[in-house]
């Protein structure tokens, strides 16, 4: 299995591509650009949904489906909308054996359908906020695609909420990004940055855009989720009106924010090294494996027994025991590290008669322990808790270690294009500088960050002031 | 809110539309035939989902996503299924502003690409079974549609199996409907008959097809669940092959199956009456409501710290408390009522004072009751358990109540086209007999039922036995 899996620090590009298909996390669809996510890698996909959807419920989200066709009227109601999602319509022209009269749109996203209903819903000022979560496939054609990161379809959670006051929107949107920087931290071991996207950066529709960013372990910056404050211009456009304490007719603002199945390839670059998958234990849909080792047929009772025991003590664990005959243990030590499970446990016949059991961890190289049976379920918790904070800091230590500050344009430029990783300047919004680093470094702003609200003199404006800004390349 | 409720006994059709609008399960979208499933409706299917995901697992099945577009030439692969779904399929024709050289169909369901996978994915015995399931949503173009019962798209789940035997194949699929009749019947509390569908009615590119059917109030039957032996239609036309133990290439045989939002209308029109919904315990997004009962200003703090007290003690419940002030009690009684929810809560000042609350059970009519504010938690367990299973006794006795046996095939047309309801016979199966019934009564057989295996002179031929057979209009 090891030998398909090209070294990731030979090349990185080709290390994602076989690490998601020896790990059999997804694999090509016969439609060009789609994939399909094989059951190891939706099982990491469902574990995200577990704890965003709790979260979503817990801060008063509901959630909801609306369907996958829109009508194509319904896509041209807001200029910029339809100008920003054109290019990767795919259209639905015939239904039940017959053209139809309006072609349908497979959604790219829900914004127009989902404010067409708000419409219906939204009328006194009781009905707000309005606060709906969907789980859903959306399709954007693209041309260039990759893996989990850029799909025609992929899966994702999409946000959409309605509020009386402009403030109350934006405290919304910071809240739900609030949420998804703590699932990203917290649960995928990813450092990222908080911001505010630029003008030409942000959502199609929207007034502001958020995002969250993390470094990949080539150093490219990944955008792992955005939450949009959108002003009034989707309620203008699907005339969305509520009457408000002084029976006044308004217009809500909104929000919308979603994250999708490229959190699993964030996840695969963030982490991971030459032998495969690095997971995290808060995410990884098998924590700890166990591996019994039977030298002679005769120990087999004895041993699988003591598995058995083993699985019991740690029964609040996502647990595996691989007690394959036809591979050896070697081979499976080897397997379970490609796919990135956070602790290994081998025990045999030996181990049994010295009441302990030999325990690997799988963020740092070469770490055999022996760890006596009476100690096991508490040192597995503790194991799994420093496994889960290294992972976290090792990514935040790569995050910062991979950060420049420049204070000029000229050492911008330079910077982006000789090095990889995060170069943060003060900068003065104007899109045709922003579009100049663009064609000369393919380097893009990726956020301002929000933890930085101080002006300082700009780098490529010798009168203005500006924001601390990160550029870099992305994916 | 009860006016816009046309009461079932006058118009069970009307009723069920007005219900689902009224409780806000569900509404109109404006594609047409498709629907939007509305916060109350999707947190039932999110029950439906927990309990048979669960099921599914425990089960050693894994889930998977696959495409939502299939090429059309997949569709054609199998014969009798490109039959079956051509008139139903919407298809895909301009994607990222070009026209497609292969028309791409919606997934009307996924037989097609998931067996082309599993072409991939199975070589060895060792692969074997391969146990899969995909939650998703399909499309399949209906000229009539009906709010969750048909339509244009749905959300489903669809298992997807592979077996190195014909024997195992059929195991699975009676495994699974038999989880199916489990779901339905201990946490839908709705009774159901699991059977074989006769050639006519099974599907398309199944070798068998097993349901089970379910009665509604109208004495109409519903099809809940379908499980399908595929035999080896599919591993033959997608060229599945896998080496046996002896080194001999084989095609596996297979299953499929699958239920539908369409269980959410079988639980709308299983219970419910004029007043509304009634929903069963175990399956309720809410399963007790609060009514803060509150005459002065003043009795608000009081009442609303027992409100709190009640809470915390039912906290291992779906509870509701509606403490808005814009609405009378009288209202919020009927708007739960109507939401059927299986108990509600009153309490106010004098409740307290006698340390008691009153309880009334959405099941039976006019059934208020104190509790004493000490056994609270004790008696509100009990009254759900009995609830449950009130509403299944009731279901099941409605089935047998309304289920006639008949000796002739004149009798057999005359109790189809005169009552509602099922009739049973003994019945040869016979394609151009089974039209004619359907011609003559609009009814169809429903299935064979699997608990009755012995043969009897049929009614529709003098000379051959027959299995037992329902017969039943059906939605």
């Amino acid at each position: 299995m090891m030998k398909n899996l090209t070294p990731m620090s030979e090349d990185f590009n080709q290390w994602y591509t076989d690490i998601i298909q020896e790990a059999e996390l997804a694999d090509y669809s016969p439609v060009k650009g789609t994939m399909v996510i094989r059951p190891y890698g939706y099982a990491i996909w469902e574990n995200i949904q577990k704890y965003l959807d709790n979260r979503f419920k817990e801060t008063g989200h509901k959630n909801a489906y609306f369907p996958l066709f829109i009508p194509k009227s319904f896509i041209e109601k807001e200029a910029e909308h339809v100008e920003g999602f054109s290019p990767e319509l795919a259209t639905v022209t015939h239904a039940g054996g017959k053209e139809l009269d309006e072609p349908l749109i497979v959604r790219p996203t829900s914004e127009t359908i989902i404010n067409h209903m708000f419409s219906k819903w939204i009328t006194s000022h009781r009905d707000l906020p309005m606060l709906i979560n969907q789980w859903a496939n959306v399709v954007r054609w693209e041309m260039r695609t990759r893996l989990f990161l850029r799909t025609s379809e992929f899966l994702w959670q999409e946000g959409h909420t309605a509020h009386a006051t402009k403030e109350e929107a934006n405290d919304e949107a910071i809240k739900m990004l609030n949420i998804y920087e703590e699932f990203v931290q917290n649960v995928a071991a990813v450092s990222v940055t908080k911001g505010l996207k630029s003008e030409i950066e942000k959502f199609a529709g929207a007034e502001k855009t958020y995002s969250i960013e993390a470094m990949m372990l080539d150093k490219k910056a990944l955008q792992a989720g955005t939450s949009h404050e959108l002003g009034q211009n989707f309620s203008k456009a699907f005339d969305i009106q509520y009457s408000d304490e002084k029976n006044k007719l308004q217009h809500p603002y909104q929000t919308s924010w979603g994250v999708s199945t490229r959190l699993i390839g964030m996840i695969i670059m963030a982490h991971g090294d030459d032998k495969g998958l690095k997971l995290p234990p808060n995410l990884a849909p098998i924590q700890v494996v166990i591996v019994p080792i039977i030298p002679k047929k005769d120990d087999k009772q004895l041993v699988m027994k003591k598995v058995e025991e083993i699985n019991e003590i740690l029964e609040k664990h996502r647990i595996e025991i691989d007690d394959r005959d036809e591979v050896s243990p070697g081979f499976k030590f080897n397997e379970w590290e490609l796919k990135g499970v956070p602790v290994r446990i081998e025990v045999g016949p030996r181990d049994i008669k010295n009441n302990k059991v030999i325990v690997s961890r799988r963020d740092i190289d070469d770490s055999k322990q022996e760890v006596s049976f009476d100690n096991l379920s508490i040192e597995i918790d503790d194991l799994l808790t420093d496994i889960q904070n290294n992972m976290f800091k090792k990514s935040k230590d790569h995050m910062i270690r991979n950060t420049t500050h420049v204070e000029s344009k000229d050492e911008l430029i330079e910077k982006l294009i000789k090095t990889e990783g995060f170069v943060t300047c003060y900068w003065s919004e104007n899109e045709k500088d922003e579009m100049e680093i663009k064609e000369l470094t393919s380097a893009t702003i990726r956020c301002y960050p929000l933890d930085n609200k101080e002006m300082k003199k700009s780098i490529n404006h010798k009168d203005k002031e500006g924001f601390l800004t990160i550029f870099s390349k992305a994916y």
